[in-house]
């Protein structure tokens, strides 16, 4: 049996754009002499939909399309994700499913067992979870359909089982010989990794072939790698898609062959990929051609703009630079240098007329040397509108520039630097924003080494640098990491070595600061927790990590 | 046996304030010689913890609190919501669980077995589901002790059980003859009435007495009304305690009676009530004590203001009027009329200058007859950053006063009159801010008749008013309400009487300005559907409610 795997990037909601995408790839599977064309999850709509689910016309488009999708289809079995009705009296009601049908008939439907209610995932929000483990005899094969997170269970990798049954081992029970996983599974920097080993040690261990179709693109926060990929039985990596693009790769499961397409070879090519795909798809399935980005003289913004240019091009990036009296001239300089190697147009307003307006109203008695708090935010709150009116006149979304080091500690300014439509790198730490800027000097010298190498500011006050306010970057970027992606607390941290009143001060701020995030743009998520969807604080609450006498 | 229902407001992750607050309700209810007092659901963390119950040492605070608690208490009986630990090898690693202790001995820990996963709701992320439903002997009685949804999943209440099991109809067979009911059970106007129904008809249906007690105060956007209560085996209500205010009643089992304290007597009261305990609790939570108020001289600035007042003290509250060149006069008037009226500063700030500082760079050729939306935004963004301006500077946290029905519409400015740290009347349709005015008229005439009678605007160009760029509020506010709270289509709007495009254009601008909403502050839940947590749609997304082929 020869079996296309089909990396699609759906848009959601556009059911007839995703048909197209979909009928699309059946055409080069049957070109091909494929058997099976394996779809991601949920590929009909799109994942995830949220709460369109909860919409009785959204799921009635959906099977409409797959009722066409299925008589339209001939000379090739499919398996493509969609949303099922529950038609139970009880429960919640929908199935997050996939159907396998050949030649107008449905042969058979797997609904997922295991729903994800961690991080960014709310599926029990929405369906109904499926007890049926059972394969299904097909061309030869018992073939184990499973969706997502039924792989993600298995007690050889996972200390903890958060869910009562392990699907694959109940369908290989069941005489399953071939396991095929349609997933939405999102990206993070080393995911792939993990999941491979992972794929890999289940096909081995149950001496199975592993088909595994993954969803490709950017959908709000949440991106998806692709890398779809097959397993012999012996856990042998025997085809491999693209990772962030589109892609469609053969499996010959007798030969134990199959299409092997070239991937990221480091994690600062995934990470790169990851921000231009996320950043290209936001805008575009917005409806947005254009971008504007405010740029400072820093590597954040730099950085921002050279995913925006790869992402759009750089006919479509227009970026503004606003200096103020505390801006030096060598950050114009930098700027400038920054926007014609990247080609994109340049504009200059500087902010003191405006400031000094705002400024007789506030501070009437204002001392130009000592600007304070409110003095600060409010340069970056005129920025922040100068740029919203830029976005408005043209029609161009505003992307922001901030890094998760600063989001974390509350060091930006909400309505102000936060502005913006998406937050492209905000869940990149600041030591990474180095890591990724040197690697793209690596392909091209776009961003000044100056604008590398320089000490970070905001520029706000006079002679003003990130040091003065925050803990050096190579200090903070590691307990941000132990906090927030690993769930340490005040004491973890002290066991591992930080300094007790470090960890005390970055704790309290990163908790202070959740009133900003809670109104930030969305960001792309590139690590195991990022700031925004997945990770739900209140904000009037009163933990204090250190002091509860117990 | 005398049982006290404590309704206690607790702050979250306040483990000291939220024991003081316990302790004390114990010594009241030893005064007035109960034998059992009952604490609301998880009242020694506060609910809704959300992902502070990934932090390892909350729930270790938790627990420790319960011990001491545990180990003080003499001479009552307690029931008191906690966190439990999962000690089984898999799912969950957390239970939702209620303690009965007495005299240093637990005597018996429920667990929650529906656990709510739709709106607010995320009780899957965290705990896993209890099976157990037996009842456990107290003194002369079979209590059944259950913890919020437990008590939802009623066949005669509800049409579909979303849950496998009923755990009341299971105590009641294993003989419980008091069903005890502890929650947080959040405020929306008209929910009382629903959930003492429901609670009378359980009691009645069963022939069991009922005990309720519920958390009271704002957490966040979620408001919980208390309004706890007790019903005699005739489903008869024999103990009510106040809405909206920390209370304690006492029930006599054996005689049947209790304490019944006066509550709301409208659904105008109750939502006063409740938009003045969720702001109070909310800037007081957050550590603050004062509040800042952009005044208009609309209705909607004029409402926020009277509420904060009641919340904080007119001495905690100042306003501040910013008029353009499109301000009327009147509304100056009205503004400084309704100050007085509240006892609260009055700044005014004309923004003419600041205006045209920043027309200078965006718009050269600016018309003042015909400003755009560009400079409708930038009038509305130099007021936001105005207002932040004082904010930072007094130290008082910005209210925004924008209602459910412009927010729905998108008819408002990110990073302009969408700033605040609160949004107090966001989930109050505009229809329904004009009945909450003139209820709040009738106790005593605060807000100026010409505000309440003169023709919502923006006032961001001339003569404009709401209704040039909005349907009039009252065909709007239903279609509205059908569509976001009664999740009603397209085509069931059209079916109840709605003029298709009417229909069809509100629907797409609501649709439309979902990315504002996701940057919007936090705002008071008082419907059964509000904008923010409890609703959740990808901003990127192309659903098209009208167009789908099918």
């Amino acid at each position: 049996m020869k079996v296309a795997l089909a990396q699609t990037n759906p848009i959601i909601g556009d059911f007839e754009y995703n048909l197209n995408k979909i009928d699309s790839a059946i055409n080069q599977a049957k070109e091909r002499s494929c058997d099976l064309i394996v779809f991601s999850e949920l590929m009909l709509p799109g994942y995830p939909p949220r709460d369109l689910l909860e919409k009785n016309r959204f799921i009635e488009s959906n099977l409409i399309c797959l009722d066409r999708l299925l008589a339209s289809t001939t000379g090739i079995g499919v398996i493509c994700g969609y949303v099922e009705k529950n038609l139970n009296p009880g429960g919640n009601p929908l199935y997050n499913s996939a159907a396998l049908f050949e030649n107008g008939r449905m042969l058979h439907v797997a609904r997922k067992r295991l729903l994800p209610a961690y991080d960014i995932f709310d599926e029990r929000r929405y369906f109904e979870p499926a007890r049926d483990c059972s394969s299904i005899k097909y061309k030869g094969y018992r073939i184990g359909l499973t969706i997502c997170e039924d792989v993600w269970n298995d007690k050889d990798v996972f200390q903890r089982q958060i869910y009562p049954i392990d699907p694959v081992d109940l369908m290989v029970k069941d005489g399953a010989n071939l396991i095929i996983n349609i997933s939405a599974s999102p990206f993070y920097v080393g995911k792939r990794d993990f999941r491979l080993k992972m794929l890999s040690r289940i096909s081995q261990k149950y001496g199975v072939c592993l088909l595994y179709a993954n969803q490709v693109g950017g959908n709000d926060s949440i991106l998806f790698d692709g890398n779809s990929c097959a397993f012999n039985t012996k856990g042998e990596l025997i085809a491999q898609a693209r990772d962030f693009e589109e892609d469609l790769v053969v499996v010959d499961l007798e030969k134990k062959t199959g299409d092997v397409h070239e991937v990221s070879d480091s994690e600062m090519a995934s990470l790169e990929k990851s921000l231009v795909i996320g950043t290209r798809d936001y805008v575009t399935k917005c409806g947005f051609s254009k971008a504007i980005i405010g740029l400072s003289g820093g590597i954040d913004s730099a950085l921002t703009a050279c995913i925006a240019v790869s992402a759009l091009g750089a006919e479509n990036v227009t970026t503004l630079f606003m200096p103020s009296e505390y801006t030096s001239q060598d950050n114009f300089e930098d700027t400038k240098c920054l926007a014609d190697n990247l080609g994109v147009q340049f504009l200059n307003i500087p902010i003191h007329d405006i400031f000094m307006a705002f400024i007789k109203f506030i501070s009437p008695e204002f001392n130009p040397r000592e600007p304070g708090v409110t003095e600060q935010n409010l340069q970056a709150r005129i920025r922040g509108t100068l740029l919203m009116a830029m976005s408005n006149r043209d029609g161009a979304l505003l992307l922001s520039t901030g890094n998760k080091s600063e989001l974390a500690m509350g060091y930006c300014t909400l309505y102000g630097d936060m502005n913006g439509g998406l937050a492209v790198i905000s869940d990149v730490p600041k030591t990474m924003v180095y890591d990724l800027a040197r690697f793209i000097n690596t392909q091209k010298e776009t961003i000044p080494l100056s604008i590398i190498e320089k000490p970070p500011s905001a520029e706000l006050k006079p002679d003003q640098t990130d040091q003065d306010d925050l803990p050096p970057y190579e200090l903070l970027d590691p307990v941000l990491k132990a906090y927030i992606e690993d769930f340490k607390g005040a004491d973890d941290l002290v066991g591992m070595g930080f300094d007790p009143k470090l960890v005390g001060s970055i704790i309290s701020r990163v908790d202070q600061n959740e009133y900003k995030r809670h109104q930030a743009p969305p960001g792309l998520k590139v690590t195991s927790k990022a700031f925004g969807y997945g990770r739900r604080y209140p904000l009037a609450q009163r933990y204090a990590p250190f002091s509860e006498k117990g």
